[in-house]
């Protein structure tokens, strides 16, 4: 990755709404003229489809990447995501981030001043939401001359920006990825914001007019700096080494190197921020709740175009992964286009400005698909050019049962492959079949595959079932050699029939004789080139033969629609099939009573 | 459980360290004389072999249960385990609790007149630690007349007290029950305490000699109590609920539920704790770390040598059950008798205040084992009377393999039992072998059973290793019938074979004949009596025949010491065993270029 800043950006003012066409505020207010500090990075292409919006974060402002001027010392808050050569690529897209309405960084807000009166608003200043946010961005996107955004992108407060535009603007968004959010504030997250606005207007400097509650201000920093931080990621950075020295000092100065560390980003944070903003700020994300608005967040998605791709990190306690899978529930219920990935990291939420590398290659692999389908139609990668990127053969000479699923899917049908691995099967399907398709998978490593081949995938673990599909969502439901790893087949298996109209189920034979020979003759469990693993590796956890799982579909009532069984070198067998094949593929659906 | 409270109780004072016999405080000034604050509960036996020592959190005080008079509305704050018929049962324990050095509940502390001046100490009292805090106790015990405490119990900071009194008194304190509590705040839990000292010292109210600081502790205390909840349990309390009415209001009052609660439980809170406490108090916590004072937790807890029950809360993200294992681990590391259990709840850390059953179930049994083991000299109840107790007849009428282990196992040695489930073979083998034994199981109700009986069981998945336990620290390790569940066999089997002098292992045999002529004739994975399951049930992961595991000893460089077969009704099988034989029961140990 290149290690090039973007060219020197200058912040760029336009000022909208102006009276007698105040922006209608969700508060009932007017509010007008409202100034809007926005950068941009990179150039805009001819046909306008590769505009890239980037949405900041409580404390953030428009200065995404990059410097003002050469002696800056410092770059802008994302400066390792956005640049020439890097994820968001400046060489390729077209990249605008707009300082928020109610913030303190060159957008109107309650430290502007007041036209009516010639003083700075302060309380005064209407409280302002998340969907006014968007509109000041929608209203500067109009006179930016542009009708199309290819990906709206943003972390946390970020994210909630980029579920509204979603929302509110479905023709305008291509593709939307919101990082580390929420559709909605839990208690707990309120309840950290309420101490912070505690803080700051129990501080007795804290006057109407004058932006300043020093003490409050950096209590409510403190605060949110340990939210933002993972409690492993503190103890790594600071332990309880002291500040000076190795001997207790008994006095009630900061001696331990975190509160030295929160001191100073509470001292840092007044410098540069206002204790007004943060008040009105923080109350726009307590606001923040569509599903409230729309009556339940499936309603609130029913009317999105987006493609969507949601990411979480595992160590994220402030906006956990948990209320990115719901995000994630509601879209797929709505039968949405939506990637997921719940990153391993352990850096907590701070994880969206300090984990480049994985969500980095997602969003590379996301926006190159999205523009991808702008200029040629399709999101999925052709699989020569795969090859050529990757410099890799096929992966997958061993796979006999990929050509025979090939043969027994419709073209043009909808797919969802469970345990899609490095996604190979869907791009080969995608291609030579032109299915619409979703994959299913636990391991990170091969979901980034996966997004690199521009297709769509889910980070799940199917032993928990897929609640999250609606029935029939699917013209086939793949289980692709994985039956033997699944924990739970008989779960699995029900939901593939509740999804899918057919599932197709390959696995490997039990019964095969070689495998029989070895337990009847020599009384040991089973080894062949099918059955590779010993008895006491992890990997191999279950057996069954051919019989074995056409019992069990008698036992759920399901319909048999096809079989097909492969020897070695993925020759058809015909006969004895129980005996002689290595490999079975079958196809079913529901019986008649189900 | 009887909802009877105990008798009207009073607060008992006593002062202690009278000049020139002032306490060196660990800050080395020293102090007297100290008023001490306390409770007793129940009747102190002949033999004083029934004191339970209670040591209270932050912000508690002596008085655990009951009330002062009839009229009282509220209970003191444990009156939930403390009490005739109770876990902590009066009718036959002695139970002390006094408020702690540093406190403003009767015992000396910041807020007590400072007899040189005639005012409160304000800030010039000296700061306390959890040490000084338990050598007063230890003062109080000996004025008591008590020389031998049955079991000290205390959660959160009043665990810190408990692991203190168990490394500083290990002759006094015959077991220790340290609950949700650590051996030292990790850099996320000194960091919420400054945010609440900051606010305090912030508080323009606050000046030296007026123990008042209405905003800062009330913020202090919001932020204490989101950390005292889980995230689940605040939503599932709260959610989004708005105090009035269903519409946002659009102003800074406080809106949602959830800071109506705050507001509230900082309010109530000034009004019965004072700011100074609350600095020293938590700066006392901040500073406990024996394992600092040591050189490391397992020096310093090298020479203890009470019997120890730890538990943790699943949800308690202040005090992690990662920090509880901490303690477990230096424990088994010097080979202490300890008992752990982290139990379910989704209260947070606040679960040891509100979880009674499990809890209360825990120490019930931990609280009877050691009185046996004082009256009796065994911890282990007998079998007939727990047979009388449950009402109910052995478990394992179909367990044949446990006579045969019985007969393999020294009579007594040390035993470890992997998978003990409800602790009944370990039972067995105390009581007709007088092993000394301890279990690991990963299942809480079993754990709750093997507690009832007296047993000595640390919960725990064994497929993480046991890294804990310490080379050669067991004569026997037994993994009994759990081979097949176990998800890294081989794992597991080099570290019984680490941990243990021998490795017991009985398991069924995939290789009976029934077995083999189910797949080779019918073609179909085995079921058996003994191999119950169908090949899509969860339970069943895994086969392996005794050639199967005889090979793998081969592998493995293990030596083969006994050999047992069981055929039907655990009739022994001498002959072409791997053809008739039902189970097998191996004991081996490592081989000589191990």
């Amino acid at each position: 990755m290149s290690q090039e800043s973007a060219d020197l950006v200058t912040t760029q003012y336009m000022t909208l709404f102006e009276p007698p066409n105040e922006l209608d505020l969700d508060c009932g207010r007017r509010l007008g003229p409202i100034q809007v500090a926005y950068e941009t990075y990179g150039r805009l292409s001819e046909k306008k489809d590769n505009v890239v919006w980037i949405c900041h974060a409580l404390s953030g402002d428009a200065h995404v990447a990059g410097k003002y001027d050469e002696g800056d010392t410092g770059t802008g808050w994302w400066d390792i995501m956005v640049g020439p050569g890097k994820p968001i690529d400046t060489h390729t897209y077209f990249v605008v981030c707009s300082n928020i309405l109610g913030g303190c960084k060159g957008t109107t807000g309650p430290s502007s001043t007041n036209p009516a009166t010639g003083r700075p608003w302060g309380l005064e200043f209407p409280v302002v939401t998340i969907s006014d946010m968007v509109r000041v961005q929608k209203a500067l996107l109009d006179h930016l001359g542009l009708d199309q955004i290819l990906v709206v992108i943003g972390g946390s407060m970020g994210g909630m920006q980029v579920l509204e535009w979603a929302i509110r603007y479905p023709d305008v968004v291509v593709s939307a990825l919101p990082i580390a959010t929420t559709a909605r504030l839990s208690a707990q997250g309120i309840a950290f914001n309420a101490v912070g606005r505690n803080a700051i207007l129990a501080d007795p400097d804290f006057q109407n007019e004058r932006p300043t509650a020093p003490h409050g201000l950096a209590i409510a920093r403190m605060v949110g700096h340990i939210t933002y931080l993972s409690e492993r990621s503190m103890h790594e950075k600071f332990g309880r080494t002291l500040r000076n020295g190795e001997k207790y000092r008994y006095d009630f100065n900061s001696e331990f190197s975190v509160e030295t560390y929160l001191d100073h980003k509470g001292q840092s944070f007044v410098e540069r921020f206002d204790a007004f903003s943060y008040l009105y700020i923080s109350k726009a994300m307590d606001y923040f709740d569509p599903a409230d608005r729309f009556g339940s967040l499936e309603a609130a998605f029913a009317q999105v175009k987006s493609r969507f791709m949601i990411t979480s990190f595992t160590s994220d306690w402030l906006f956990t992964p948990q209320q990115s899978q719901q995000l994630l529930r509601a879209l797929l219920v709505n039968g949405k286009d939506v990637t997921y990935c719940n990153i391993e990291s352990p850096y907590g939420h701070d994880a969206f400005l300090l984990e480049p590398e994985v969500l980095g290659s997602l969003l590379t692999g996301f926006l190159a698909s999205n523009l991808r389908k702008l200029r040629q139609g399709k999101t999925v990668l052709p699989i020569a050019e795969n090859n050529q990127k990757n410099g890799s053969a096929n992966h997958h000479v061993g796979r006999f049962d990929y050509p025979m699923i090939e043969r027994l899917v419709e073209p043009n049908s909808r797919i969802l492959d469970l345990g899609c691995g490095d996604g190979r099967l869907l791009q080969l399907l995608s291609q030579d079949r032109n299915v619409q398709s979703c994959g299913v998978e636990i391991s990170q490593s091969r979901i980034l595959e996966t997004v690199g081949r521009g297709l769509t995938v889910i980070q799940h673990d199917m032993d928990a079932g897929l609640p999250e599909f609606p029935d029939d969502s699917f013209d086939y439901v793949i289980l692709s050699q994985t039956l033997l790893e699944v924990h739970n087949p008989e779960l699995v298996l029900r939901e593939m029939l509740r999804i899918g109209h057919h599932a197709i189920i390959s696995f490997p034979n039990f019964a095969h004789w070689r495998a029989r020979w070895q337990l009847a003759v020599q009384g040991r469990a089973p080894v062949t080139g099918h059955l590779p693993c010993a008895w006491y590796q992890t990997e191999r956890i279950r057996f069954l033969s051919l019989h074995d799982f056409e019992e069990f579909c008698d036992v759920l009532g399901v319909r048999m629609i096809v079989r097909r069984f492969l020897g070695a070198e993925g020759r058809e067998i015909k006969h004895l099939a129980n005996w002689r094949a290595e490999q079975a593929i079958y196809v079913i659906s529901r019986g008649n009573g189900a």
